[in-house]
């Protein structure tokens, strides 16, 4: 062999090992890091999309409905049972599934004494006596498990008085009754359903001397006026006469007796003697059919009771394969009134299929999020969102560290005719994009998202016509983790058509007609809007867990700050100015917001144009999963208890503004410059000003301190 | 060409290129994936410690105390311009640094009156006059720029009365008085420092009706006795006869306009009158020279004003280069009372050399930390932590996010016999690790560690024999990141030997003979002790910044739980039980706490030894970072302000011991059963016990929700 032959050998083999280093070393991505940009996949997602069964979501509702599951009772307890086999199930169950179990004060009637409303005459004979049940109309509403309408944590007592009517019980009806020269010392006052809380009628009747509250559903605020036997239920999906309410009637949410700390057995209790937010006088709620009946002096029998009960949460994990420490909460609660059909079965039936569907494909190994997924199934939320209030309180620093967002689907379907979704504004883009990608049902192939926004719509400065967001109350479970631990939430559900029903919410609500036949026969025939909620919510929460860049849009906040802004600057700015208050800082600062949540966008935009690197995007999703934490401000509302959220916590006015400047404002109104009052305007004007540039901060390049 | 040889050539060729492949692929890091496992660089840490020069620490000390620079004077201004210089240094500056400023209520003397004490006759002439300054001994204490001495936020007045000797002015001392016989009402008491906080004697005495309160050094406290002329500074370190201790008498920290708001020109300010925590009577501190003249009827009088000035921090900051989100704060203040040698511009002085060599570092492009560092340099600290509280209430957020820790090193040099390091548990390890390896000044190579051992030690059922680690009070600016922000923080420094002297603190504390030629000569000749800290401080520094895996050590924080945990059996156990409290949740909690860290020790070894994945050590990281935060608890003291930590909040007893739960006994011990007393001791345990469990829920594997 010659030497120029050994020599191109030798120079051919080195260029083929180099050639093979290069192709190694830069065509084959290392496994650690291709697996760190795992990104949400279309196509995965598609098939869920399709699993989502709406029959099996009709079987899941059917059995969760088949008995009545108050909170703490044994129906409830065996649905713990259904959910922890359904989670641990081998071929559609979750990595894992745990019930955990609090200690809790639940308030029942006594079912020895029951509760009684009665019309007695002036030598105490009793002329006539309010049902003391509702009609057993489909054979679901007699037995012992129905429990008997009452208003949970009111207080025991057996006042008697002339009746008065005070509408809805609001403190500005109680003025009028006083303005007109009606004595309300002693009497028993007759209210209605809405206007106000349930607690708040009593509170507001007990300030004016009323010995004892009922409160009925109106036929005209639940039944648009409809109120006879062939006009409602069976018959249509109307409320009957003999239905009544049921509620809770607590002031605050979470366990009375054990408020800020998980409701352990070891746990400290306060005295229930001397717990405030309970109604102050005997409450009873009662159906349309008897309140229009009452008249003259009435006795009110209220012999509820205080107990403390065990009640559980269950909780289902999905373990993320990427970043295992962020987590998506996915949940509703378990309990209901009677048997729950709607309220909240036609939740969990949604949650107990979008778990089967994701389970199925988890232990077929064909799918793992990239973030854990937390199912939650909560206890006791009737009585004023007690699982998930003491669930928050447990795991607050974990939960604060970690939670990415929460997912409510409470009542899943109101009605047939469009999505109806409330968040705050972080969540408003994933939402929209999972409901442009779904057809609504029944509507050849229009999008959930252009129905909606026929229905429910606003101009936004930034995207002109889009859907309108609500914004989130206290009504159902998101209220902790939203309010308390300033997690983006998020509740999704089906509703009605507005222009078709005036109904103050479905009509059978809280009462023993809420039933599988009902929601059967009137509420979803064919599931087909249950199975749009599941597609939506499962979408949403796929996007969440799944997308290597979060899809909370930080910069959707600056429309909502310069709304709240600009109603303060109509509203209370020449008030303000009066007394020489400023309202610039806070300009100031919502422009600071708005500069940093654009650039933010910028850089996004920017990484995902070059090939991420895998830190800079969980350094880059830090940001975005932590903005909504820092408007949380513990000492900014001392007497609010667990709201912290400067920019969500009640309001009184009705002005959609900063929550604590407008109810500041309005306090401070009739009294002198440098009034305490005044000095607490300023206070939280400055609160807000430091909760916005704290905001822009975390959004500003981590590297800028 | 054979058919077996072109076979034979392909074959080679293949195998060839599928070595390169494999070599390629597995041989050769990728850059990123390398850059993301940039850890601690042995050799550019010993390098930077040899570079750590004393004589330039002695000429930093020379320059900073040239001039008294009182907060918001114009010599501390001309501070703040020389931080910013040195941090902007083309050659050995920091990527970025700023001034920010606060506009904060500070208290000084007045000009035109000054303040007085004067022995009276009963017919008002004036007998003797306290000095109203120190002597001029060196040529430095004169002057208009050395403020007299005085108790700043003290009120204005001008009480007569009587002279009471009332010892330390603890509350214990003015009940001796009483039971004694003595009237107390208008009179003017004498105290000694020590014992209490400098508010609080007037606090305690005002109580008794005591209209003035004079406060004076005594010899025997902080000269070891001595106390003539020729025994004193300038012929030793001791205080001279004429020196008088200035410092806040304000009883919180921060600016007292604005507690939880940064104290910005557009933030709301309380009204001064109404501001609580002010001492409420007249109180003027002297010198001992004075002390002992003083007798009978005496007038003190106070001209003392609030007034609102600019007070600026010094921010300079080095980018991480991996992980530029997460943040290693040092810092120190930099105004003093007088020239303020010692305290605090021997912390700066360290400070300014630890920068410039590692600015010098960075310039040349040789090194970029892991994480970024924050240098600080706060404005009026001796008014009360002002500067960074305003910080820590500005940017509360950001900080609870992304702080690793914070190291704080105010006076550097007490004295040279050993270093004393305070901090919570989790940063024990670091400080052992950095001093092990540091030779302590003249001693033959022993290290600092091994000379620490031998004055400050205790006896660890973990480790055996260790230098013991103080804990942190509010004695300086990590106050308000360990109670207020819960981020693991320290304080470092060289001091006495204990058994050579007991005074209380270096003799000229707070005092105008506190001066450059007082440390040169007496404190720390040769500046070897400043050097000693520069390098334990800076090698801490450096390991929390670049260490792949955080050196925090979480595990330790089981012992200090399991030995405050016996401590309440021992102390408060039999109290607890006659009261049917059960401290068995506490016990389990602990438990728990320990087998989590425990878990979590062993999760991180088993790390370290495989190949780490960059994003599994960051969520590692997070869980150590942010373990400080679990323990707070803003709701748990609310009359505590700023003290949400709810292991290392003030304790009123002298046992080291969970402080809710011990003061809250100490409060109930002597109330009936079902007192709201003893309510409060079952809340702060069940306080305690969750957050415990949230700091153990913190610590396990993330994916187990």
């Amino acid at each position: 062999m010659k030497w120029v032959n050994v020599l191109g050998g030798i120079v051919g083999a080195a260029a083929l090992l180099g050639l093979g280093i290069i192709l190694g070393h830069f065509a084959i991505p290392k496994g650690t890091n291709s697996q760190h940009l795992q990104d949400l996949d279309l196509e995965i997602l598609e098939s869920i999309m399709q699993q989502l069964d709406a029959s099996r979501i009709r079987e899941n509702l059917r059995e969760l409905s088949r008995e009545p599951h108050l909170a703490s009772s044994p129906q409830d307890e065996a649905l713990v049972q259904l959910l922890l086999q359904r989670w641990r199930d081998p071929e559609s169950g979750l990595d894992s599934a745990e019930a955990s179990t609090y200690e809790v004060l639940l308030s029942f009637p006594s079912r020895e004494q029951p509760n009684r409303v009665a019309v007695v005459s002036p030598t105490g004979n009793v002329l006539f006596s309010c049902r003391q049940s509702e009609q057993n109309l489909t054979g679901e509403q007699g037995g012992p498990d129905v429990v008997p309408p009452y208003a949970a944590y009111a207080p025991p007592g057996t006042p008697q008085g002339l009746l008065v009517y005070a509408n809805q019980g609001t403190e500005e009806d109680f003025m009028k009754l006083q303005a007109q020269g009606i004595k309300l010392e002693g009497t028993i006052a007759l209210t209605r359903y809405g206007g106000t809380g349930r607690g708040a009628k009593a509170v507001n009747a007990a300030k004016h001397g009323v010995a004892g509250v009922l409160v009925y559903t109106d036929p005209a605020d639940i039944n648009d006026g409809q109120s006879s036997t062939n006009e409602t239920f069976p018959n249509s999906w109307r409320l009957p006469p003999s239905g009544v309410e049921r509620g809770s009637y607590y002031e605050y949410f979470g366990d009375p007796l054990t408020p800020y700390l998980p409701a352990n057995p070891s746990s400290f209790r306060l005295d229930p003697d001397t717990v405030s937010g309970f109604p102050p006088i005997p409450t009873q709620p009662i159906g349309f059919e008897d309140a229009k009946i009452l008249l003259c002096q009435v006795n009110v029998s209220v012999y509820n009771r205080l107990e403390l009960r065990n009640s559980s949460n269950v909780l289902g994990i999905i373990r993320g394969a990427v970043e295992p420490d962020r987590y998506v909460l996915y949940g509703n609660h378990r309990d209901s009134w009677v048997h729950g059909a709607v309220d909240p079965s036609s939740g969990t039936a949604v949650l107990l299929e979008l778990s089967r569907v994701l389970g199925t494909l988890l232990k077929k190994g064909t799918w793992r999020p990239r973030r854990s997924i937390v199912f939650a199934s909560w206890g006791a939320e009737e009585f004023g969102l007690i699982g998930s209030t003491e669930f928050t309180e447990e795991f607050f620093s974990k939960l604060q560290e970690r939670a990415v967002a929460y997912i409510n689907v409470d009542i899943s379907v109101f009605a047939n005719a469009t999505l109806r979704a409330q968040g705050t504004p972080p969540v408003q883009s994933v939402i929209f994009a999972a409901s442009k990608q779904i057809p609504a049902p029944s509507l050849g192939g229009l999008s959930i998202y252009d129905n909606w926004i026929r229905y429910f719509n606003r101009s936004s400065p930034v995207y002109g016509l889009v859907p309108s967001l609500g914004s989130l109350g206290a009504g159902s479970d998101y209220a902790p983790f939203i309010h308390f631990l300033g997690i983006s939430s998020m509740d999704i559900a089906y509703t009605y058509d507005r222009s078709k029903t005036s109904a103050r919410i479905y009509p059978t609500y809280h009462t023993a007609f809420d039933t599988f036949g009902y929601v059967d026969k009137f509420v979803d025939p064919g599931f087909s809007s249950h199975q749009a909620v599941a597609r939506t919510a499962g979408s949403v929460l796929l996007r969440l867990s799944d997308s290597l860049f979060l899809p909370l849009n930080v910069s959707d906040y600056g429309e909502t700050l310069r709304s709240f802004l600009q109603a303060a600057q109509q509203n209370l700015g020449v008030l303000l100015e009066q007394h020489s208050i400023s309202l610039v800082p806070l300009v100031t600062a919502v422009e600071k917001f708005e500069g940093a949540a654009g650039a933010l966008d910028q850089r996004i935009s920017a990484l995902q144009k070059a090939t991420p690197d895998p830190l800079q995007v969980r350094m880059l999703n830090d940001q975005l999963m932590l903005l909504e934490r820092t408007f949380l401000n513990p000492r900014a509302f001392p007497e609010e208890r667990y709201y912290s959220h400067v920019l969500w916590a009640p309001r009184t006015g009705s002005v959609a503004t900063f929550p604590g400047l407008a109810n500041a404002c309005s306090r401070a109104m009739n009294t002198s410059l440098g009034s305490p009052a005044w000095a607490e305007v300023q206070r939280q004007l400055s609160i807000l000003v430091v909760a916005l540039e704290g905001a822009a901060a975390t959004l500003r390049p981590v590297a800028d301190f």
